[in-house]
């Protein structure tokens, strides 16, 4: 495993030559960067390991490092920064392979390249687990302000990006994150708060609402559900509709974010983002209720239940 | 598990209020970091795992955070960096507990208090794995050069802080980084290169001499030996001498460096760091070779042979 490490960082050094703002990549104790006047900095950080978020064997190993800096990259897009740089710690089965470490990181290559997010440091051992792969992003913020969960604001305009559910059919692991949509939003309207869905609509709907303090009502008809939302509703056959995966199955990282209500109207209208769909889908409102109406009658939406169906923690990988 | 995560946030959200630097801390999608005026940015990530890094559940798992923390402090130190902000992804076996959870977490939080480097965000999940923890530290260098593996001169003298050998006693889970000491020297002393070492002396050298295309000499009977190491030989029985473990053991964490050599002379003299030893073991050369001086008898120092013997990736955890 050694030999793959040292294999590995002698690959990444050649591959990986300095960018803008990358003072020193990898090859010594740590990574320099150069951000000076690029504002206040933002950092997450997101693990997807197999067994829970792919399934090594029935998935390319490129698809499973697109998708650990994918999920990441979400991040940021939620927080509405500019992606500058990504350090990786890779957990490799004791049977791991060069060959699937070089084409993990050939995975994270191509997504690396496509938003500027240079991979500028890593870490890689084996263990006694599951292919693990922690990854920390860095972004920032030219002087505007971050999108945070906690500005949503009464009369404000929920809106998502793109259409929910049935991620697991393959959304999950090809997603591109909203970065650029995020970045063109928040520079041309006036945004209030943002988050991206990772763990289902409903869920991190709640979670915008109770970091603002409000209630929300979403309107059935107005959610775009993905046409893999039909087919897990088809091969549910009753169990589950359309509607409930959209509102409930985890991994679509789209954007969720409120606006003024005017705002929302012209946004939608400018399509600024173009051909990625924007759509208005509901209002905050006072208080913490969070309704659902269907069908012109309203009923309370409940996330918790349906994170335990359909959450990330327990839904099966493709 | 995502009511362990949940509880997680929740704990942490109230135990790690925004200090210094930090706009925004745990409970949004991303933190944010305010380093305006510090300089260039130093990234550094390190994972450790169960099994391989410690053994859960017969050491206390305070320790065990402390150490996720302190391995990558000593990175930063390698590169004379100011710690800034530090983000961690746990990665929990299926039973792990939030009392597991919040111990480790209190564990690295004595020494994120210690050394001013606030954890600003985290990720939680369960996976059909050993507990694993990486890190990813954020530091800052003030307009300074940072310390580098590939500026070491020939006519340098090689410089370690403390005495090596004999970790898996128990100092690998409980030294401090040399965080301090990489700072006091940076500033007052012209240095030219440095590592921390983490896989041995030996091996940790022929990074740094590889780096910089050089050799180096080193002479046995400057190295600092730490107790431990004379224990270890003491119970292998004659297979290892104290000398070998103290050129071979993973896990000190010490600082290796190199500077000219009468700021060497000068930089012992002054015992800027006391309490913590800083001893002159050899002398950069030109050449690639790296040559240990044994009773008046230079030999090949050879740190490939001692790693799979005893680095890192082999050696029992205590």
């Amino acid at each position: 495993m050694r030999n793959v490490e040292q294999a590995l960082i002698d690959f990444l050094t050649a591959a990986a030559p300095p960018g803008p703002g990358v003072a020193l990549s990898i090859g010594d104790d740590a990574a320099v960067l150069d951000l000076a006047g690029t504002g206040n900095l933002v950092v997450a950080v997101d693990t997807i390991s197999d067994g829970v978020d792919f399934h090594l064997g029935k998935v390319d190993p490129q698809r499973i490092g697109r998708k650990a800096l994918a999920v990441n990259l979400s991040d940021l897009a939620a927080m509405a920064a500019t992606p500058r740089a990504a350090v990786v710690a890779l957990a490799m089965p004791r049977d791991g392979t060069l060959d699937l470490a070089t084409r993990l990181w050939a995975g994270m290559r191509t997504l690396s390249d496509e938003f500027g997010c240079p991979i500028v440091g890593g870490d890689t051992g084996a263990f006694d687990g599951p292919l693990t792969l922690s990854v920390t992003v860095l972004g920032s913020l030219e002087g505007r302000a971050p999108l945070l969960r906690s500005a949503a604001r009464p009369g404000d305009a929920v809106v998502v990006t793109g259409r929910l559910g049935g991620s697991i059919l393959g959304h999950h692991l090809d997603f591109t994150p909203r970065v650029r949509e995020a970045l063109a939003l928040k520079k041309n309207y006036e945004l209030h708060a943002g988050i991206d869905i990772s763990d289902g609509l409903a869920l991190d709907l709640t979670r915008l609402c109770r970091a603002s303090g409000v209630g929300a009502t979403l309107w059935a008809d107005k959610i775009p559900v993905a046409p893999a939302a039909f087919e897990m509703a088809r091969r549910a056959g009753g169990r589950a509709t359309a509607l409930d995966h959209a509102l409930s199955d985890g991994e679509d990282f789209e954007l969720l974010f409120t606006a003024p209500w005017p705002v929302a109207e012209q946004l939608v209208r400018d399509r600024p983002v173009h051909p990625t769909w924007v759509t208005i889908i509901g209002r905050i409102k006072t208080g913490g209720e969070l309704t659902l109406v269907v069908e012109g009658r309203p009923r309370e939406l409940q996330p918790a239940g349906w994170t335990h169906q359909f959450g990330r923690q327990e839904h099966e990988c493709g």
